[in-house]
Protein backbone atom coordinates (compact mmCIF):
# COMPACT_ATOMS: atom_id res chain seq x y z
CA UNK A 1 0.00 0.00 0.00
CA UNK A 2 0.31 3.75 0.86
CA UNK A 3 2.14 3.89 -3.58
CA UNK A 4 0.61 7.51 -3.51
CA UNK A 5 3.23 8.81 -3.07
CA UNK A 6 5.07 6.76 -5.60
CA UNK A 7 2.27 7.32 -8.15
CA UNK A 8 2.34 10.92 -7.37
CA UNK A 9 6.18 10.85 -8.12
CA UNK A 10 5.77 9.11 -11.41
CA UNK A 11 7.34 5.77 -10.04
CA UNK A 12 5.57 3.71 -13.32
CA UNK A 13 8.56 4.38 -15.01
CA UNK A 14 8.40 1.09 -17.04
CA UNK A 15 5.22 3.19 -18.87
CA UNK A 16 7.56 6.23 -19.09
CA UNK A 17 10.38 4.20 -20.18
CA UNK A 18 8.14 2.72 -22.67
CA UNK A 19 6.63 5.68 -24.28
CA UNK A 20 9.64 8.40 -23.83
CA UNK A 21 10.63 9.35 -27.26
CA UNK A 22 7.96 8.15 -29.21
CA UNK A 23 5.89 10.90 -29.28
CA UNK A 24 7.21 14.62 -28.82
CA UNK A 25 4.42 15.64 -26.67
CA UNK A 26 3.55 12.20 -24.90
CA UNK A 27 5.32 12.91 -21.57
CA UNK A 28 2.67 15.55 -21.07
CA UNK A 29 -0.28 12.68 -20.92
CA UNK A 30 1.23 11.41 -17.99
CA UNK A 31 -0.28 14.43 -16.10
CA UNK A 32 -0.86 13.14 -12.58
CA UNK A 33 1.62 10.27 -12.14
CA UNK A 34 -0.57 7.85 -14.36
CA UNK A 35 -1.59 7.98 -17.95
CA UNK A 36 -5.55 7.57 -18.44
CA UNK A 37 -6.92 9.89 -21.08
CA UNK A 38 -7.37 13.66 -20.64
CA UNK A 39 -10.94 15.42 -21.29
CA UNK A 40 -10.15 19.08 -22.27
CA UNK A 41 -6.59 19.14 -22.48
CA UNK A 42 -4.25 21.11 -24.37
CA UNK A 43 -4.09 22.49 -28.21
CA UNK A 44 -0.86 20.70 -28.48
CA UNK A 45 -1.44 17.70 -30.98
CA UNK A 46 1.66 15.97 -29.74
CA UNK A 47 -0.12 16.07 -25.87
CA UNK A 48 -3.85 14.81 -27.02
CA UNK A 49 -1.29 11.49 -28.77
CA UNK A 50 0.68 11.11 -26.09
CA UNK A 51 -2.78 11.31 -24.20
CA UNK A 52 -4.44 8.76 -26.20
CA UNK A 53 -1.38 6.63 -26.47
CA UNK A 54 -1.37 6.78 -22.95
CA UNK A 55 -4.70 5.65 -22.63
CA UNK A 56 -4.21 2.93 -25.25
CA UNK A 57 -1.35 1.82 -23.54
CA UNK A 58 -2.81 1.92 -20.24
CA UNK A 59 -5.94 0.25 -20.93
CA UNK A 60 -3.93 -2.63 -23.49
CA UNK A 61 -1.56 -3.29 -20.10
CA UNK A 62 -4.00 -4.03 -17.49
CA UNK A 63 -6.94 -6.31 -18.46
CA UNK A 64 -9.26 -8.74 -17.39
CA UNK A 65 -12.50 -9.67 -18.39
CA UNK A 66 -14.73 -10.84 -15.71
CA UNK A 67 -17.74 -12.96 -15.55
CA UNK A 68 -21.06 -11.43 -15.59
CA UNK A 69 -21.58 -10.30 -12.03
CA UNK A 70 -24.12 -12.10 -9.78
CA UNK A 71 -27.78 -10.66 -9.85
CA UNK A 72 -28.75 -8.94 -7.50
CA UNK A 73 -32.08 -9.29 -5.55
CA UNK A 74 -33.21 -12.19 -6.49
CA UNK A 75 -34.47 -14.04 -3.98
CA UNK A 76 -32.99 -17.04 -2.93
CA UNK A 77 -36.43 -19.28 -4.04
CA UNK A 78 -36.34 -17.53 -7.50
CA UNK A 79 -36.03 -20.57 -9.71
CA UNK A 80 -35.51 -19.93 -13.18
CA UNK A 81 -37.32 -21.63 -15.74
CA UNK A 82 -34.19 -21.95 -18.03
CA UNK A 83 -31.90 -23.27 -15.18
CA UNK A 84 -29.81 -26.29 -16.28
CA UNK A 85 -30.11 -29.64 -13.57
CA UNK A 86 -26.15 -28.52 -12.70
CA UNK A 87 -27.41 -25.45 -11.25
CA UNK A 88 -30.70 -26.56 -9.80
CA UNK A 89 -28.61 -29.00 -7.68
CA UNK A 90 -26.22 -26.76 -6.81
CA UNK A 91 -28.66 -24.57 -5.26
CA UNK A 92 -29.36 -27.51 -3.56
CA UNK A 93 -26.86 -28.41 -2.03
CA UNK A 94 -26.32 -24.69 -1.56
CA UNK A 95 -29.42 -25.17 0.99
CA UNK A 96 -27.72 -27.45 2.78
CA UNK A 97 -24.49 -25.54 3.40
CA UNK A 98 -26.03 -22.19 4.20
CA UNK A 99 -28.43 -22.86 6.73
CA UNK A 100 -31.70 -21.55 7.86
CA UNK A 101 -30.77 -17.67 6.61
CA UNK A 102 -30.12 -19.03 3.19
CA UNK A 103 -26.56 -17.27 3.54
CA UNK A 104 -22.82 -18.45 4.12
CA UNK A 105 -21.03 -16.54 6.72
CA UNK A 106 -17.23 -16.67 6.54
CA UNK A 107 -17.21 -19.38 8.86
CA UNK A 108 -18.99 -21.59 6.81
CA UNK A 109 -16.92 -20.67 3.59
CA UNK A 110 -14.13 -21.80 5.65
CA UNK A 111 -15.41 -25.46 6.58
CA UNK A 112 -16.80 -25.58 2.90
CA UNK A 113 -13.29 -24.78 1.15
CA UNK A 114 -11.35 -26.67 3.61
CA UNK A 115 -14.02 -29.97 3.25
CA UNK A 116 -13.51 -29.70 -0.17
CA UNK A 117 -9.49 -29.07 -0.58
CA UNK A 118 -8.87 -32.31 1.40
CA UNK A 119 -10.08 -34.49 -0.96
CA UNK A 120 -7.95 -32.63 -3.97
CA UNK A 121 -4.74 -34.24 -3.20
CA UNK A 122 -2.77 -32.59 -5.52
CA UNK A 123 -3.30 -29.07 -4.14
CA UNK A 124 -1.17 -28.90 -1.81
CA UNK A 125 -2.69 -26.63 0.28
CA UNK A 126 -2.60 -25.89 4.39
CA UNK A 127 -6.49 -24.99 4.17
CA UNK A 128 -7.82 -21.40 3.99
CA UNK A 129 -7.80 -18.82 6.85
CA UNK A 130 -10.68 -18.03 8.52
CA UNK A 131 -8.73 -14.15 8.04
CA UNK A 132 -8.52 -15.18 4.50
CA UNK A 133 -12.76 -16.00 4.43
CA UNK A 134 -13.60 -12.80 5.92
CA UNK A 135 -11.63 -11.00 3.68
CA UNK A 136 -13.47 -13.58 0.26
CA UNK A 137 -16.59 -12.61 1.76
CA UNK A 138 -16.34 -9.09 2.21
CA UNK A 139 -15.11 -9.04 -1.84
CA UNK A 140 -18.13 -10.70 -2.74
CA UNK A 141 -20.53 -9.71 -0.73
CA UNK A 142 -22.18 -7.06 -2.91
CA UNK A 143 -25.34 -6.22 -1.23
CA UNK A 144 -23.61 -6.04 2.39
CA UNK A 145 -25.51 -8.66 4.47
CA UNK A 146 -22.22 -9.48 5.22
CA UNK A 147 -22.61 -12.85 4.49
CA UNK A 148 -22.61 -13.92 0.85
CA UNK A 149 -26.56 -15.28 -1.17
CA UNK A 150 -26.30 -18.05 -3.50
CA UNK A 151 -26.11 -15.78 -6.17
CA UNK A 152 -22.84 -14.01 -4.94
CA UNK A 153 -21.95 -17.87 -3.80
CA UNK A 154 -21.96 -19.12 -7.28
CA UNK A 155 -20.33 -16.13 -9.23
CA UNK A 156 -17.49 -16.63 -6.38
CA UNK A 157 -17.43 -21.16 -6.76
CA UNK A 158 -17.63 -20.63 -10.42
CA UNK A 159 -14.66 -18.51 -10.46
CA UNK A 160 -12.70 -21.23 -7.81
CA UNK A 161 -13.22 -24.20 -9.57
CA UNK A 162 -11.80 -22.22 -12.67
CA UNK A 163 -8.99 -21.00 -10.64
CA UNK A 164 -8.04 -24.20 -9.82
CA UNK A 165 -8.19 -25.69 -12.77
CA UNK A 166 -5.47 -23.11 -13.81
CA UNK A 167 -3.49 -23.55 -10.98
CA UNK A 168 -2.76 -27.31 -11.43
CA UNK A 169 -2.62 -26.86 -15.05
CA UNK A 170 0.59 -24.92 -13.78
CA UNK A 171 1.55 -26.91 -11.35
CA UNK A 172 2.31 -30.35 -13.04
CA UNK A 173 4.47 -31.65 -10.70
CA UNK A 174 2.24 -30.70 -7.86
CA UNK A 175 4.73 -28.61 -5.84
CA UNK A 176 2.06 -26.61 -4.22
CA UNK A 177 3.12 -23.76 -5.47
CA UNK A 178 3.66 -21.03 -8.62
CA UNK A 179 6.61 -19.59 -9.37
CA UNK A 180 7.96 -17.29 -12.40
CA UNK A 181 6.96 -18.36 -15.80
CA UNK A 182 4.55 -20.68 -14.21
CA UNK A 183 2.76 -17.86 -12.48
CA UNK A 184 2.83 -15.61 -14.79
CA UNK A 185 0.96 -18.29 -17.30
CA UNK A 186 -1.56 -18.60 -14.76
CA UNK A 187 -2.57 -15.51 -13.80
CA UNK A 188 -2.79 -14.46 -17.94
CA UNK A 189 -4.65 -18.09 -18.10
CA UNK A 190 -7.17 -16.89 -15.41
CA UNK A 191 -7.90 -13.69 -17.55
CA UNK A 192 -5.60 -11.17 -16.23
CA UNK A 193 -3.35 -9.06 -18.10
CA UNK A 194 -0.76 -6.95 -15.88
CA UNK A 195 1.49 -4.71 -16.77
CA UNK A 196 5.19 -5.73 -15.15
CA UNK A 197 4.79 -3.28 -12.21
CA UNK A 198 1.53 -4.48 -11.11
CA UNK A 199 2.39 -7.91 -11.61
CA UNK A 200 5.73 -7.31 -9.74
CA UNK A 201 3.59 -5.64 -6.98
CA UNK A 202 1.41 -8.76 -6.68
CA UNK A 203 4.37 -11.58 -6.78
CA UNK A 204 5.47 -9.09 -3.56
CA UNK A 205 2.38 -9.01 -1.64
CA UNK A 206 1.35 -12.37 -2.48
CA UNK A 207 4.29 -14.83 -3.25
CA UNK A 208 6.76 -15.70 -0.79
CA UNK A 209 10.82 -14.38 -0.38
CA UNK A 210 11.00 -16.83 -3.24
CA UNK A 211 8.29 -15.42 -5.32
CA UNK A 212 6.28 -18.72 -5.09
CA UNK A 213 2.63 -18.37 -4.57
CA UNK A 214 0.52 -21.07 -2.59
CA UNK A 215 -2.88 -22.04 -3.87
CA UNK A 216 -4.40 -19.95 -1.13
CA UNK A 217 -2.73 -16.90 -1.68
CA UNK A 218 -3.32 -17.78 -5.73
CA UNK A 219 -7.24 -17.86 -4.51
CA UNK A 220 -6.83 -14.56 -2.15
CA UNK A 221 -5.50 -12.67 -5.12
CA UNK A 222 -7.24 -13.34 -7.82
CA UNK A 223 -10.64 -13.10 -5.58
CA UNK A 224 -9.36 -9.41 -5.24
CA UNK A 225 -8.26 -8.48 -8.40
CA UNK A 226 -11.27 -9.61 -9.77
CA UNK A 227 -13.22 -7.83 -8.02
CA UNK A 228 -10.87 -4.60 -7.75
CA UNK A 229 -11.62 -4.60 -11.85
CA UNK A 230 -15.31 -4.76 -11.60
CA UNK A 231 -15.82 -2.12 -8.84
CA UNK A 232 -13.39 0.09 -11.19
CA UNK A 233 -15.78 -0.86 -13.99
CA UNK A 234 -18.88 0.10 -12.49
CA UNK A 235 -17.39 3.27 -11.16
CA UNK A 236 -16.26 4.42 -14.52
CA UNK A 237 -19.91 4.86 -16.00
CA UNK A 238 -17.82 7.11 -18.87
CA UNK A 239 -15.37 4.46 -19.49
CA UNK A 240 -12.76 6.83 -20.06
CA UNK A 241 -10.38 4.60 -17.76
CA UNK A 242 -10.87 6.51 -14.79
CA UNK A 243 -12.92 7.01 -11.69
CA UNK A 244 -13.59 9.61 -9.11
CA UNK A 245 -14.05 8.81 -5.63
CA UNK A 246 -14.94 10.69 -2.68
CA UNK A 247 -13.15 9.81 1.01
CA UNK A 248 -16.23 8.04 2.44
CA UNK A 249 -16.64 5.94 -1.41
CA UNK A 250 -13.21 5.32 -1.18
CA UNK A 251 -13.30 3.88 2.08
CA UNK A 252 -16.26 1.99 1.77
CA UNK A 253 -14.48 0.17 -1.04
CA UNK A 254 -11.17 -0.50 0.14
CA UNK A 255 -11.98 -0.95 3.93
CA UNK A 256 -14.89 -3.56 3.32
CA UNK A 257 -12.45 -6.29 1.75
CA UNK B 1 -16.42 -5.12 -0.82
CA UNK B 2 -18.28 -4.63 -4.61
CA UNK B 3 -20.15 -1.64 -2.82
CA UNK B 4 -19.30 0.17 -6.47
CA UNK B 5 -22.82 -1.02 -6.91
CA UNK B 6 -24.47 0.06 -3.37
CA UNK B 7 -22.87 3.44 -3.83
CA UNK B 8 -23.86 4.20 -7.56
CA UNK B 9 -27.60 3.00 -6.42
CA UNK B 10 -27.30 5.95 -3.75
CA UNK B 11 -26.62 2.72 -0.53
CA UNK B 12 -26.15 6.01 1.49
CA UNK B 13 -29.30 6.60 2.87
CA UNK B 14 -28.19 7.61 5.80
CA UNK B 15 -26.92 10.39 4.66
CA UNK B 16 -29.47 11.20 2.15
CA UNK B 17 -32.57 11.41 4.80
CA UNK B 18 -30.29 13.36 7.02
CA UNK B 19 -30.23 15.92 4.16
CA UNK B 20 -33.65 15.12 2.57
CA UNK B 21 -35.99 18.24 2.88
CA UNK B 22 -33.32 20.37 4.42
CA UNK B 23 -32.56 22.24 1.25
CA UNK B 24 -34.76 22.19 -2.08
CA UNK B 25 -31.97 21.83 -4.33
CA UNK B 26 -29.86 18.96 -1.91
CA UNK B 27 -30.34 16.25 -4.01
CA UNK B 28 -28.74 17.73 -6.74
CA UNK B 29 -25.94 17.44 -4.77
CA UNK B 30 -26.03 14.01 -4.75
CA UNK B 31 -24.53 13.08 -8.45
CA UNK B 32 -22.57 10.20 -8.87
CA UNK B 33 -23.95 7.98 -5.85
CA UNK B 34 -22.01 9.93 -2.86
CA UNK B 35 -21.17 13.75 -2.15
CA UNK B 36 -18.44 15.98 -2.28
CA UNK B 37 -18.23 19.19 -4.49
CA UNK B 38 -18.39 19.24 -7.56
CA UNK B 39 -17.07 21.60 -10.15
CA UNK B 40 -18.81 23.07 -12.89
CA UNK B 41 -22.12 22.81 -11.27
CA UNK B 42 -25.32 24.25 -12.23
CA UNK B 43 -26.41 27.60 -11.27
CA UNK B 44 -29.06 26.60 -8.76
CA UNK B 45 -28.26 27.99 -5.82
CA UNK B 46 -29.98 25.27 -3.81
CA UNK B 47 -27.90 22.31 -5.75
CA UNK B 48 -24.70 24.42 -4.96
CA UNK B 49 -25.64 24.56 -1.53
CA UNK B 50 -26.74 21.13 -1.07
CA UNK B 51 -23.55 20.15 -2.55
CA UNK B 52 -21.51 22.46 -0.02
CA UNK B 53 -23.71 20.52 2.49
CA UNK B 54 -22.88 17.59 1.33
CA UNK B 55 -19.30 17.91 1.63
CA UNK B 56 -19.34 19.19 4.73
CA UNK B 57 -21.61 16.56 6.07
CA UNK B 58 -19.53 14.29 4.25
CA UNK B 59 -15.81 15.63 5.47
CA UNK B 60 -17.28 16.09 8.97
CA UNK B 61 -18.64 12.45 9.27
CA UNK B 62 -15.54 11.25 8.09
CA UNK B 63 -12.22 12.10 9.56
CA UNK B 64 -8.58 11.12 10.67
CA UNK B 65 -5.70 13.09 11.38
CA UNK B 66 -2.67 10.83 11.45
CA UNK B 67 0.76 11.10 12.04
CA UNK B 68 3.09 12.98 10.33
CA UNK B 69 4.22 9.94 7.40
CA UNK B 70 7.20 8.38 7.50
CA UNK B 71 10.24 10.40 5.83
CA UNK B 72 11.21 8.60 2.55
CA UNK B 73 15.11 8.02 1.00
CA UNK B 74 16.43 8.57 4.65
CA UNK B 75 19.29 5.94 4.49
CA UNK B 76 18.96 3.78 7.55
CA UNK B 77 21.89 5.03 9.14
CA UNK B 78 20.94 8.59 8.98
CA UNK B 79 21.42 9.70 12.41
CA UNK B 80 19.77 13.31 13.06
CA UNK B 81 21.25 14.85 15.69
CA UNK B 82 18.00 15.86 17.83
CA UNK B 83 17.62 12.69 17.50
CA UNK B 84 16.21 11.32 21.35
CA UNK B 85 18.07 9.01 23.69
CA UNK B 86 14.61 6.46 22.84
CA UNK B 87 14.64 6.72 18.95
CA UNK B 88 18.14 5.91 18.96
CA UNK B 89 17.57 3.07 21.39
CA UNK B 90 14.77 2.42 19.19
CA UNK B 91 17.22 2.53 15.92
CA UNK B 92 19.78 -0.09 17.62
CA UNK B 93 16.93 -2.23 18.41
CA UNK B 94 15.58 -2.38 14.94
CA UNK B 95 19.37 -3.05 13.94
CA UNK B 96 18.95 -6.37 15.34
CA UNK B 97 15.36 -7.29 14.66
CA UNK B 98 16.39 -6.17 10.76
CA UNK B 99 19.37 -8.11 9.98
CA UNK B 100 21.94 -7.56 7.53
CA UNK B 101 19.56 -5.56 4.99
CA UNK B 102 18.03 -3.20 7.53
CA UNK B 103 14.47 -3.92 6.46
CA UNK B 104 11.84 -5.60 8.35
CA UNK B 105 9.87 -8.63 6.21
CA UNK B 106 6.43 -10.32 7.30
CA UNK B 107 8.06 -13.16 8.58
CA UNK B 108 10.25 -11.06 10.67
CA UNK B 109 7.36 -8.23 11.83
CA UNK B 110 5.11 -11.84 12.90
CA UNK B 111 8.30 -13.23 15.25
CA UNK B 112 8.64 -9.28 16.71
CA UNK B 113 5.38 -8.49 17.21
CA UNK B 114 4.20 -11.89 18.55
CA UNK B 115 7.04 -11.97 20.98
CA UNK B 116 5.99 -8.58 22.57
CA UNK B 117 2.67 -9.48 22.50
CA UNK B 118 3.68 -12.90 24.81
CA UNK B 119 4.51 -10.58 27.35
CA UNK B 120 1.42 -8.31 27.66
CA UNK B 121 -0.53 -10.72 29.50
CA UNK B 122 -3.68 -8.37 29.63
CA UNK B 123 -4.13 -8.34 25.60
CA UNK B 124 -5.54 -11.99 24.90
CA UNK B 125 -4.95 -12.35 21.55
CA UNK B 126 -3.97 -16.09 19.60
CA UNK B 127 -1.17 -13.66 18.15
CA UNK B 128 -0.62 -12.27 14.46
CA UNK B 129 -0.77 -14.60 11.37
CA UNK B 130 1.52 -14.80 8.60
CA UNK B 131 -0.98 -13.06 6.58
CA UNK B 132 -1.76 -10.39 8.40
CA UNK B 133 1.74 -9.45 8.52
CA UNK B 134 1.85 -9.48 5.08
CA UNK B 135 -0.84 -6.85 4.85
CA UNK B 136 0.67 -5.02 7.11
CA UNK B 137 3.70 -4.54 5.22
CA UNK B 138 2.47 -4.02 2.01
CA UNK B 139 0.07 -1.19 3.43
CA UNK B 140 3.50 0.40 5.63
CA UNK B 141 5.95 -0.34 2.68
CA UNK B 142 5.76 3.33 1.01
CA UNK B 143 8.58 2.62 -1.01
CA UNK B 144 7.59 -0.67 -2.57
CA UNK B 145 10.77 -2.64 -1.29
CA UNK B 146 8.68 -5.27 -0.08
CA UNK B 147 10.16 -4.99 3.74
CA UNK B 148 9.91 -2.36 6.18
CA UNK B 149 12.73 0.38 6.61
CA UNK B 150 13.67 1.79 9.34
CA UNK B 151 11.15 4.72 9.05
CA UNK B 152 8.74 2.68 7.46
CA UNK B 153 9.15 0.53 10.93
CA UNK B 154 9.11 3.01 13.37
CA UNK B 155 5.75 5.23 12.01
CA UNK B 156 4.10 1.12 12.42
CA UNK B 157 5.19 1.16 15.96
CA UNK B 158 4.18 4.08 17.12
CA UNK B 159 1.03 3.44 16.05
CA UNK B 160 0.88 0.25 17.33
CA UNK B 161 2.12 1.68 20.95
CA UNK B 162 -0.65 4.31 21.01
CA UNK B 163 -4.00 1.84 19.89
CA UNK B 164 -2.40 -1.13 22.13
CA UNK B 165 -2.81 1.47 25.00
CA UNK B 166 -6.53 2.10 23.63
CA UNK B 167 -7.26 -1.10 23.02
CA UNK B 168 -6.70 -1.95 26.82
CA UNK B 169 -8.39 1.23 28.46
CA UNK B 170 -11.06 -0.01 26.39
CA UNK B 171 -11.45 -3.44 27.12
CA UNK B 172 -10.69 -3.42 31.59
CA UNK B 173 -12.11 -6.32 32.27
CA UNK B 174 -9.50 -7.98 29.63
CA UNK B 175 -12.37 -9.67 27.91
CA UNK B 176 -9.76 -9.84 24.73
CA UNK B 177 -12.63 -7.98 23.00
CA UNK B 178 -13.88 -4.60 22.19
CA UNK B 179 -17.65 -4.25 21.09
CA UNK B 180 -20.39 -1.92 21.07
CA UNK B 181 -19.78 1.25 22.90
CA UNK B 182 -16.37 0.00 23.79
CA UNK B 183 -15.39 -0.68 20.56
CA UNK B 184 -17.09 2.80 18.62
CA UNK B 185 -15.36 4.36 21.74
CA UNK B 186 -11.59 2.72 21.03
CA UNK B 187 -11.87 3.83 17.14
CA UNK B 188 -12.92 7.40 18.65
CA UNK B 189 -10.20 7.31 20.17
CA UNK B 190 -7.50 6.32 17.82
CA UNK B 191 -8.27 9.39 16.26
CA UNK B 192 -10.83 7.49 13.72
CA UNK B 193 -14.30 9.39 13.12
CA UNK B 194 -16.75 7.49 11.47
CA UNK B 195 -20.16 7.64 9.97
CA UNK B 196 -22.81 5.07 10.62
CA UNK B 197 -22.34 3.39 7.51
CA UNK B 198 -18.88 3.28 7.92
CA UNK B 199 -18.53 1.71 10.96
CA UNK B 200 -21.27 -1.12 10.26
CA UNK B 201 -19.13 -1.81 7.54
CA UNK B 202 -15.68 -2.09 9.77
CA UNK B 203 -17.83 -4.20 12.17
CA UNK B 204 -18.71 -6.23 9.42
CA UNK B 205 -15.76 -7.11 8.18
CA UNK B 206 -13.46 -7.02 10.98
CA UNK B 207 -15.64 -8.20 14.06
CA UNK B 208 -16.48 -11.68 14.70
CA UNK B 209 -20.77 -12.44 14.36
CA UNK B 210 -21.86 -10.73 17.96
CA UNK B 211 -19.66 -7.73 17.01
CA UNK B 212 -16.86 -8.42 18.84
CA UNK B 213 -13.25 -6.93 17.69
CA UNK B 214 -10.52 -8.88 19.02
CA UNK B 215 -7.05 -7.49 19.20
CA UNK B 216 -5.56 -8.59 16.07
CA UNK B 217 -8.37 -7.42 14.21
CA UNK B 218 -8.53 -4.23 15.51
CA UNK B 219 -4.41 -3.53 14.93
CA UNK B 220 -5.35 -4.85 11.24
CA UNK B 221 -8.35 -2.53 10.36
CA UNK B 222 -6.55 0.64 11.73
CA UNK B 223 -3.07 -0.33 10.12
CA UNK B 224 -5.79 -0.21 7.06
CA UNK B 225 -7.81 2.60 7.94
CA UNK B 226 -4.66 4.18 8.51
CA UNK B 227 -3.06 3.93 5.17
CA UNK B 228 -6.03 4.64 3.27
CA UNK B 229 -6.49 7.82 4.89
CA UNK B 230 -3.13 8.65 3.76
CA UNK B 231 -3.31 7.22 0.45
CA UNK B 232 -6.21 9.45 0.27
CA UNK B 233 -5.19 12.36 1.44
CA UNK B 234 -1.94 12.45 -0.35
CA UNK B 235 -3.84 12.42 -4.04
CA UNK B 236 -6.61 14.82 -2.97
CA UNK B 237 -3.74 17.20 -4.04
CA UNK B 238 -6.75 20.01 -5.12
CA UNK B 239 -8.19 19.16 -1.27
CA UNK B 240 -11.52 18.79 -2.78
CA UNK B 241 -12.48 15.74 -1.04
CA UNK B 242 -12.44 14.11 -4.37
CA UNK B 243 -9.44 11.91 -5.97
CA UNK B 244 -9.30 10.79 -9.52
CA UNK B 245 -7.75 7.69 -10.06
CA UNK B 246 -6.84 5.15 -13.13
CA UNK B 247 -7.16 1.72 -13.46
CA UNK B 248 -3.95 1.40 -12.99
CA UNK B 249 -3.53 3.41 -10.08
CA UNK B 250 -6.61 1.60 -8.49
CA UNK B 251 -4.77 -1.55 -8.61
CA UNK B 252 -1.62 -0.87 -7.20
CA UNK B 253 -3.41 0.97 -4.26
CA UNK B 254 -5.77 -1.89 -3.66
CA UNK B 255 -4.07 -4.62 -4.41
CA UNK B 256 -1.12 -3.63 -2.60
CA UNK B 257 -2.31 -3.53 0.55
Amino acid sequence: MFLAKAILEGADRGLGEALGGLLGGGGRGGGRGGGGQRRGGGGHIGGIIGGIVNFISEAAAVQYTPEPPPPQHLHFTTVEASESEEVRRFRQQFAQLAGPDMEVGATDLMKILNKILSKHKDLKTEGFSLETCRSIVSLMDSDTTGKLGFEEFKYFWNNIKKWQCVFKQYDPSHTGSLKGSQLHGALKAAGFQLNEQLYRMIVRRYADEDGAMDFNNFISCLVRMDAMFRAFRALDRDADGRIKVSIREWLQLTMYS
